[in-house]
């Protein structure tokens, strides 16, 4: 349960959206919740039939329903289309107006080297280090202890939470938002065996972030060998991902936790790569191609396919193959007593 | 090999347990090691036959050896039922009466906001911050460079390593563990993709961890969207898990390092999830479910089984088709052939 | 995009290195790039026949080239053997004379007890904690916000990168590089389930990381239950590893990203570990063994063998039966065709 500082009633939330209601009365409303844990004050949304029970036994004060809602409850409903759509645009809107304004202060216990360029209305929490060099655009935040070295550039409006280290000659774009423990920039993981042992291979390049990126708490993603790595415009990350030195990620891509690219991957525009798939170097996945879970991607893979399993093949014949498996030990017991 | 400040004999140590003995001397003990690597002043345990060599070849003071145990060792022993527990309980009360007090001190650098309340006898490491109505109840340590962010209540005897961050709003109850570069409650992993980009879905909830729980280095635990995202009572999670937004995990649950849950998901308890193994979203899994590594849990799973593999199925069958595997080319070339 | 500070000219690289070259011109050469980016100023490098329009097209105004190259391009060229190796350890050069003397400073936010040993010419960065009875060697490096706990010995010519936290008790030899966020001796996962709950074994051995070994960001490796858990010499480990309690890891092994290693097993010398490779508790993997991507090692592995899949056997038979897996669904309906 969430509950927020300015208070609203049933009449004003539906004055703001076009849809069908049904008041019963004008409750005052100060939380969002789930379906089973509201109380009279709170704000709900049904959607999925799974939750039919919750829905009739709620004391939720507003509910959003689908347009074909017919349950009879003795609580204030709005009908709109997409119910999670409208209650998560509603949600944002009470955080928008509820925020006491922040002010925006960096921190005396900040080190800023005096060669960095700080924006306007720019917040930087304790103990952070901002390097030699360093550019930071206008009201972006940085949260407490993380550091930001020599020469690396931030834009706009970026959210850096506590606790991340964005190593040197990084770029991230306007709007980017970096969760707690994040390692952006970090030597690519190149060795050459020679003599013996394994050398290093010096790793001069960078990490580059496109504009509305957000990468989740605890990933990492590598400089390059030479050149950048690159993650593209509008990309969603979500935690303990690793991204290879050199790898380029398109557009409006989905990495889910703990997906892993190797090194000089390409990945196209809206790919979806589930939980835990890994992705070998030096493969080029194409555009919309979605990846299922903990699947291992050992070739290119052509555009809006589906893919799946280790290694990674067209999802309807993997999912065959998982049917067929179970068959696998009759098959081969049978095999055997004709072999003899 | 760990050395103690307090020394202690093998008389002194078998006064505090009821157990036979042979002693052969009464050596001075100041410290607990492998068998390999013991000294005279070693006090070690024998248990598992693999390391039969070993004990033969000792140089251990003292060993915790099983009731049954007939080599003729040239040292002092303790014989009792289960060695290895016997050992460990005797190490915990080594280690309670070595161990200097420390100071609780709450250090100079620490940033505590005055709406923050701190319980007795705690201590906070130097470059801490402690956010807007944090409460941190009595006996607990919260070590360098942590940040505790606003509104998030810490209970008793809670130890908080270096370099965590807790977000704001979440709980932590009673003799709460969590190691270094643990994040905890940043925002869930959730957009809706529409007007051709992923809109963030605001993630208003927080995480709430119950007395008793550990967690591993660097693992994440995401706030739930709306509502809590729940770790049981006693509950322990290793290195590197990932813990989804609204995740539900029961009492006693042990999570191995590197496991991820997708969102929504529900374990009952007593559930093991062994190392890698991923849990899709929205499904619930049984009391005392046994998941194998690097299974892929597709579907609900009921309680007290064995599951194992991509996807997670009864273990016995999964064994099965593995065993059936290896003969898989010799019956498809025979099927070719036949084909023909 | 790399530049450098210190400017070169063709013929100058070409005096350091025995090798045939084709001069056009004596550019200035300020930076070294990936072919597609180069400008008249960089230094490049080409190996790779896929590379092949990349250096036909390049702005590039050097390239190291192979014995063979026989492309006619308006560029200066360099023949050397291996165009890779020749080039990267120019690079190297090119860093080690570029770089500015950096003022080895020890910040005075750094908390460091006054029972530690600092060698000479060390510099720590801001805000790190170094406990008591710390050693550190000479011209180690420790980044902002890292904090070293008591008893922790780091050897000479490390570099500790930012955010990281290194447990009490632990050893590092010479020349240790961790990256940002790694946590080096955390409590090991260990439980013994009475009394209807888990109850947490004591940990109270360390870590050892031998001299050359280089650590990926945001790994994490466990301090033994009772001795040691130890990093051979020169073995490299990328990012989000986790090395469980008691492993045994040999020389010059490589673990790639997001492998997991669980407790007590031993690597042999040269090991490889493709990315997201599991380990399960009290293996021996051979000297030479070689784990394909994603592979769950459940047994012993003898030493020069290549392995792959769930679980990891012989490589080329795992490769045979995923040839073979697509053949299953077809072999299945033929099966319970006959059955009938």
């Amino acid at each position: 349960m969430k509950k927020f500082s300015k208070k609203l009633t049933p009449k004003l939330v539906a004055s703001q959206i076009e849809c069908n209601t049904k008041f019963i009365n004008n409750c005052a409303l100060n939380n969002v919740a789930e379906l089973a844990e509201a109380n009279e004050n709170s704000v709900c949304f049904f959607e999925n039939q799974k939750y039919l029970e919750a829905v009739k036994n709620t004391k939720a004060g507003l509910i959003f329903v689908p347009l074909d809602f017919d349950e009879k409850l003795d609580t204030n409903l709005m009908f709109v289309e997409k119910p999670y759509i409208y209650f998560m645009q509603f949600v944002k809107k009470w955080l928008d107006i509820s925020q006491p304004k922040i002010e925006k202060t960096i921190e005396n216990t900040v080190q800023i080297d005096t060669s960095a360029t700080i924006g306007e209305n720019v917040a930087i929490g304790h103990n952070c280090i901002i390097a030699k060099n360093v550019k930071i655009g206008n009201n972006t935040i940085i949260e407490a202890n993380s550091v930001i070295n020599q020469n690396t550039e931030i834009g706009e409006n970026c959210h850096i939470f506590a606790n991340c280290t964005i190593y040197a000659d990084c770029v991230l774009k306007n709007n980017v938002i970096i969760h707690s423990g994040c390692v952006i920039g970090a030597d690519g993981f190149g060795y050459i065996f020679f003599e013996n042992i394994q050398n290093k291979v010096p790793q001069v390049g960078n990490v580059i972030i496109e504009s509305n990126v957000e990468v989740g708490a605890n990933t990492t993603i590598d400089r390059a060998t030479i050149g950048s790595t690159i993650i593209g415009k509008g990309t969603k990350i979500d935690n303990l991902v690793q991204i290879g030195h050199n790898c380029k990620i398109g557009e409006n891509c989905i990495l889910c936790g703990q997906v892993g690219l190797a090194g000089n991957s390409e990945l196209g525009n809206n790919v979806y790569l589930a939980g835990q798939v890994g992705i070998a170097g030096h493969l080029k996945i194409g555009d919309n191609a979605l990846v299922g879970a903990q699947s291992g991607v050992t070739t290119d893979l052509a555009k809006n396919g589906k893919y799946f399993g280790m290694p990674a093949i067209d999802a309807n014949l993997r999912k065959r193959i998982i049917v067929s498996e179970k068959w696998l030990p009759k098959v081969v017991r049978n095999f055997k007593k004709r072999e003899k």
